[in-house]
């Protein structure tokens, strides 16, 4: 596939995405969207992209919603012809996509990030910034609302009280303040912020299972919507019978045993369990 | 409507309730839980109130329960006259009444904030604190049990641990205690709590659109609830086409544009979109 | 009962479980599993058990599974005679064992603290830690999964940021982060640990109407699963009802009043409400 908006590179088998309309701030368009979903299909398919790595070109990392409509911008009704059919937000068909990749997902913030431009990282799984990275849930000051799903990801991740200060004032605040409030992990100087998110995706590429943190990914984040630890017990039960008799269980104890790197061996595309996925995914309507 | 417990005062869109039993240390009973009832209710209903301040007169926030009936305080078949019908938790009403609240909510703890002083004030979106303020779950020390809902609320905001250890130690502890947990958002000196709290008023007021906080405050709090974040993509996509096609959208985009401050116009109390309420709000029986 | 892997000692209203195999670093087995449930279910039966604190004996609190069957360890199949019968996982049944203790559980983490020995502390209320206690979900580089309903805890506890990344690189890690991230709740000089849980359970103990906390640790840890804060007024208007009659909510209000020492008399085994459980205990099929 030719991405025109987004890089799609990897090397040692991480994967690094990068948002690619530098003279637009990355801003985010339609043919963005298409193409990153697309992108997580590729990955997903691929069993020698081990993580994901996902920034931007140049000084931002993603601006937002392209304003290039002006006032009509978030006008959908004209934009996609008429109200009949079900209006489907549109980064929420990107933030879902990236809640459900098979591989670890790491957001490298470079700079501004900002609408969209925060909202699609929710669903990553991990967020490091740079220290000169600005974000904002702008949406009211722009007359519109949460979007991408975010009303869902946003007070699981930072608490509902700082959620909600971010969402009513629409206000830019600096990775300070993420870092405090939850929503980045760490923060790193510009040039060494990609070191950084590669240096962490590195540490799972070499010494974890492929398997395993495809499993673990579902459950953590699919748990989340669970009323009661018995509907972990029910599943982890059955991942960790299907792993336990694996090539990949007794590589990783005999490996450990003998004080050895492990070697993983188990395809994250082929090898899944019978029971893979374990729940029914809704579909928007 | 005449207040005997509470003040009720517009300023320039903020609308500042005061609870005011001083004497009392502003203690709970069953007027004020009416008049603040009826005081959020008002405001709803009152386009020119953008956001509600809660506040308390003289040292005290609120001290809990009034305790003049002693030992017969908590005991609800007594006071209400029998078994035969549902008895429902006094603060509960209130706090669930906050949680429907379409204006932002901040409480401003300018002193003890005990019992349901404290709990009346986890619906509320976002809590100050005087540096002289104190809190407690102070239940399990009275015989009785976590109430206004706040056994739902406390673990969302501060995580399971600290709100086990607050309510099985029932301790009275400080505001540096309840903003590291994630209790309060901010100290100030007392004299600088009210000035704090206009301060973010102002910013929501002067900044943001109605509508859209009155949409995202229903978001992120109602998908807390929510079991996997299709749920809110499927919501926010129709409130994303409803206000994208909006004035204020409009509005919004247009001033960002031209760097100049947005009028919204968008009225909370006519022009809500017809799928508002999306929920069924259950009563209680 | 006679234990062979735990000590089961209570002093002064306060039970301590110590992890026993210190040769082993105490790790975990299927008899280990077994005492730790009877033990909580004796604890559970006996008034006079206040509060619980789990440690471990040694230098380690609990180095994990127990490894002595090397490749096969985690070989369920094999280990528990073939795949007609649902294969539980066995931290599984022990961390839903601790999640519905009736009494306050807090776990000292004296020493290493990885897979189930991390895992299983999960459902523990409060957990302290020593100076040189590590951690780990190592579950990714042993090529297993996330169990023991940890998927559940965890994202709960620490959010699912960090949840994410502690699962997907396995790595061990130290108090500090571990109290940085919120999985435990203070770091303590070794010989200083113990006596902190003591204090901790002895403010409690000392404090408190046992009724009271058996009522608010269900409140507060199945809250986390109710979609809306209805549910909690639900049971709380019962909790209250029930308890704001009783001889402790009397006791509690009076002593409060007259400034001295309650003493609360409600038998959390004998007394309690005829509408408790008022959930319906899924089992494991």
């Amino acid at each position: 596939m030719a991405y025109s908006t987004v890089r799609y590179v990897i090397e040692e088998n991480i994967l690094t995405l990068t948002l690619n309309r530098p003279q637009r701030m990355n801003a985010f368009n339609d043919i963005m969207r298409d193409e990153l979903i697309a992108a997580f299909d590729a990955a997903d398919a691929d069993d020698s992209v081990r993580v994901i790595i996902v920034t931007g070109e140049g000084g931002a990392f993603c601006a937002g919603a392209d304003l290039d409509e002006g006032g009509d911008t978030f006008n959908l009704c004209n934009q996609r012809g008429g109200e009949g059919a079900a209006l489907r937000d549109s980064g929420g068909a990107l933030s879902l996509r990236i809640f459900e990749s098979t591989k670890p997902v790491i957001g490298a913030l470079n700079g501004a990030a900002v609408g969209i431009g925060i909202t699609m990282t929710l669903p990553m799984d991990i967020r490091l910034a740079s220290s000169n990275a600005r974000f904002g849930f702008v949406f009211a000051r722009r007359g519109i609302t949460m979007e991408a799903a975010s009303s869902w990801f946003l007070p699981r991740l930072v608490g509902p009280m700082l959620a909600l200060e971010w969402a009513f004032t629409g206000r830019i605040f600096h990775a300070e303040e993420a870092l405090r409030g939850g929503l980045i992990r760490s923060i790193h100087e510009p040039d060494e912020l990609l070191p950084a998110a590669r240096n962490l995706a590195r540490e799972i590429a070499d010494n974890t299972s492929a398997m395993s943190n495809l499993l673990n990914r579902q459950l953590i984040w699919r748990m989340l919507g669970a009323d009661h630890p018995i509907e972990a017990h029910i599943i982890d039960s059955r991942t960790m019978a299907f792993m336990g008799a694996s090539i990949d269980a007794r590589e990783g104890v005999e490996s450990f045993l003998a004080k050895r790197p492990a070697k993983f061996e188990l395809s994250p595309s082929k090898d899944r369990p019978a029971f893979y996925p374990w729940w029914h995914e809704r579909k928007f309507r």
